[in-house]
Formats: C-alpha cells, sequence, structure tokens
C-alpha cells in the first residue's frame, strides 16, 4: 500500500526527459501493481489496476486521475500515451516509465496494453429513495459470479443511461481485472452501491415504483409489462438465479421468452434485453 | 487420436463392477482428453469435450453419442452420472472412471465437473438459399475472437430459435472449452457453418431477404427498420466491427442506440437485442 502513497515532487519533467525506465520486476512499486491482481490486495489498498490507452482517456473524460500511471513507450498509440503522461504528471500521479519486459508481467497475458492506471476505487452511497426521479432505473444484482459478466452489465447500464448499479451480498469483485476490460471503460462513468441482503430489503421497502425481478417461473412477459417508474430491475446469481428472499421482495416477475430447449439466458444478456426494453423509449439515434 | 479410435468390447458391465478406475495422469487415454485443450489437437481429430451432466443431457437429448465418456463417481450428481455411463455404453462409448486426482487434471480450473464427454465435432452444410423459409433467421458473424462470446451467442441463438451461425473467416474456435461451457449446451442444437469470406459474398448474393449488418455508422435504428424475412444478420469483430467488404454487402446497416459517452456494446449483447428485435414476435411465455 504504501509504495502508492510515498510522497514524490509535485512534478516531474516530461517523460522525455525524466528518469531511466524501470527495467527490474522486483522494484518494489512494479511489485505493488502486480499485487492488485489479488483480491485481498485491492480491498487492503482500496486500489485498481485499468489498462489501455481508451480506457484511460475514458477515465480522464470522467474526472478520475491515476495514482500511478505505468507505460512502456515504444509501442503504437505512444501520442495518445504521451498525452495520458502529460496528464498524470499534471495532477500529480506517480508516472513510471517501464521496459517492455516489465510490462510483459504487469499487463494482461490477454490483449496486452502499453499503459495502465492504478486508481482509487469509488463506491458511491445507496441512492436516496426519495429524491429519485422517474427515469431513474436502478440494477440490484444478486451474487453475481463472473467478473466478465459483470463488466459487460456495466457497460451495458453506461449505454442505456440507467442510474447505477447495486451489488447485493457476495458479488465478485467489479475492479477484478477481467471485469475492468470487460467494461471497456464504464467503469468510470456508472456508480456502484454495496449491500447486504438485509440492508437492501430494509431499503428497498421504500422504493417509489415497481421493483421487477427477472425469473423463470415470471408470469409476465417482460415486452408487455406495464411499470410503474422509477424501475428497481433485481437479476439474479448466474446458477441459481434469484433467492427466494429476493424473489419475495419483487412487485413484478419477469420473463423473457425462449424458443429452444434450454430455459436460461447468459446473465449479462438477460439484463440487457431487460434494460433495453425499460429504458428503450429514452434511446434514439 | 488412436486413443479414442481402439476398437474395445462391445459392451462393458456396468461401472460398479467394471474395471478399476484409471489412476494415472500418464495414462494415454487421459492425456489425449487433455490434449483436446489445444486447438490444433482439436483440429486434427475433428473431436471436443464438453462438461458436466446437465450439458451431457443436453448433448444426449440432441442426438449425440460422446465417443469417450470420462467420469469420476463420487461426487454429486452421481444419479445423473450413472444414467450418463448406462446411456453411453448402450452407445458403444470408451468409458472410463478415474480418480479424482485424474479429473482434477482433465476437467476445468473453473468450477470443474465429474463428467466429461469427447465429441466429434459436427460442421452443417452451407445453407440451400432456395430453400430458405421465411422465418428462417441465420446468423453471420465475422472474426468473432473471443470464445465466451462465441459461446454466449450461441446459446442466444439457441433460445430464440434462430437456424443456425456462419463463421466467416478467422473466428475463434466454437469447440474451444470456454466456448462449449458458454453455450450451456447449446452447442449440441445449433448449426455452425464455416465460410471464407469469398465464399460467403458468392453465397449471400442469392439471399432472398435483407442482409442486415450491425454497424456503428449504420443509420436505422435496429427496432424500427422493418426487414424482407428471411433476414441474414451479420455481425462484425469484437474489436474492428464488421470489415468494409462485408458492410458493403449489407442491404440494411443497423444501429443500436446509446445512452452513454462509449459508442459500442458487448458483441454478444448487441447480437442478442438484434435476434430479440427481429425474432420477438415469434416468442411468446
Amino acid at each position: 500500500m504504501s509504495q502508492f502513497r510515498t510522497p514524490k515532487p509535485a512534478r516531474r519533467p516530461e517523460h522525455s526527459s525524466g528518469p531511466k525506465p524501470i527495467t527490474s520486476l522486483q522494484n518494489d512499486k512494479i511489485k505493488a501493481v502486480r499485487a492488485l491482481d489479488m483480491r485481498k490486495t485491492r480491498r487492503d489498498t482500496g486500489l485498481f489496476v485499468a489498462e489501455g490507452a481508451s480506457v484511460l482517456i475514458s477515465a480522464r473524460d470522467a474526472g478520475w486521475s491515476p495514482q500511478t500511471l505505468l507505460y512502456e513507450p515504444s509501442g503504437a498509440q505512444s501520442d495518445l500515451i504521451r498525452g495520458l503522461v502529460k496528464n498524470a504528471l499534471g495532477a500529480g500521479a506517480d508516472v513510471l516509465e517501464v521496459t517492455p519486459a516489465v510490462l510483459a508481467k504487469v499487463a494482461s497475458k490477454d490483449n496486452p496494453q502499453a499503459v495502465l492506471g492504478v486508481f482509487a476505487q469509488r463506491w458511491a452511497n445507496v441512492p436516496a429513495v426519495g429524491d429519485l426521479a422517474a427515469d431513474q432505473l436502478w440494477l440490484a444484482l444478486e451474487e453475481v459470479r463472473d467478473p466478465g459478466n459483470l463488466g459487460t452489465i456495466i457497460r451495458t447500464v453506461d449505454a442505456v443511461g440507467a442510474a447505477g448499479i447495486i451489488l447485493i451480498g457476495n458479488c465478485c469483485d467489479p475492479y477484478a481485472r477481467e471485469c475492468i476490460r470487460a467494461t471497456m471503460g464504464s467503469i468510470f462513468a456508472v456508480p456502484l452501491v454495496r449491500m447486504t441482503q438485509d440492508e437492501f430489503a430494509l431499503w428497498q421497502k421504500d422504493w417509489p415504483g415497481d421493483t421487477a425481478g427477472l425469473h423463470l417461473k415470471g408470469a409476465e412477459d417482460f415486452r408487455t409489462a406495464q411499470m410503474k417508474e422509477p424501475v428497481l430491475v433485481v437479476m439474479g446469481s448466474e446458477g441459481p438465479g434469484l433467492s427466494e428472499r429476493l424473489t419475495s421482495l419483487c412487485t413484478r416477475r419477469l420473463k423473457i421468452p425462449m424458443a429452444g430447449r434450454l430455459d436460461s439466458l447468459n446473465l449479462a444478456v438477460a439484463t440487457a434485453l431487460t434494460l433495453y426494453q425499460l429504458r428503450g423509449s429514452r434511446l434514439s439515434l
């Protein structure tokens, strides 16, 4: 943790005239970045890693500054990366130039990127139910397990302009690298709230509109149900679906019709179909 | 390859009185199953691995018999597994009982299952364009890269009752384990066709309805476009989207409206939204 919090000079020279690149995998700062692959380290430090120039530009545009920016200058997108380095230095970030060998150790194996940022996680406050506008759709996910699914859902929530996501109970970590990658930068745009099942049950009591759960035993076609806004959509876990307790809190139980022999869809797909159905009238080309 | 083709007695006794379980990771049959994790081996043998009792029941129900069934008898779902063993023996499969240690080496690290089947891949013939009914929607994917996306798309194609999928050019392998897992058994229900871009261009000329491409520069909202059936939906690759050549073959260029700053959705999500839009009138609870 201390690797990220070391005081440093307020501003360093442009990277072209800066210190020599880090070449050692044993460098403490490099080890600290690598350690963020572990959920425990992310929890203890409150930090996470986002990769790639376009994702880091999304972060900047959404008002996020990295605490640490790590880059390898020789590759493609060097103009974009230079811009990010300049911004990061201006914001007081620790900027680390590294060699390709060091980059290979900290970047994703799958589709490695030449620039990484270390950011502080943000958790939003529980939404004040009394203040909700009718068009503020919130999505609650119960014990979502797969970080790729969660990242895809965050991306979709951003695309439809929903208000945010509530993670109920023991969910996978939205700040895991696989999730961050799947968000394609939307992690910086979508408010995330954490609640236990008990907290959610208490909070949901005052929800002013419908609480709509997707359920295999739902009786209403998700395309024709007329909802009282604002709508709170609740989706269950990948395997078991919605728990009985959360199902009992729903004022509407919706189902997506299917033609195949299987009776389920991927969670991110089912969520996207529901969100587009509910938000569609507010979206246009 | 020969490991799967060794002649064997037509029928073996029930597994409870059968040969001793395989305990060695060096067993040739076990090594042959593990080798199917490599795309090259899958291509050379024409085989693939599917895991889990419910997936193997989907296979059986769809008329697929494994060449080899490998199981560890002590775990959960032992009743289901006994049924699968009986079916496989009846169909002349090579049935291998293994120890937990051997299973741990051949099963997926992520969510391991106690039963695996080795199946022969099936590739469908190019659909005869003249014979197509109006409701036969085909989906063409250009150079899809991510096996998780492809598996999710196969699952969705099954769910909406589309006719099948055409894989154009250099796609990821639908018989990769990650893809098979994401299909949740739909791999056994959805016809898959392979074409080069040239073959596709030639074949598509005679398509009797609209060829609809999803494109970021599309001018038509995918929800309101009136299509001439049968519809051929064409989706581009995860990063670059549809190539110029395939875009030029499309009679309709559709776009999914979005509210966020990002201008794209996950490929499996975009495909699902399109398929539900086009097939929705044929689906009911």
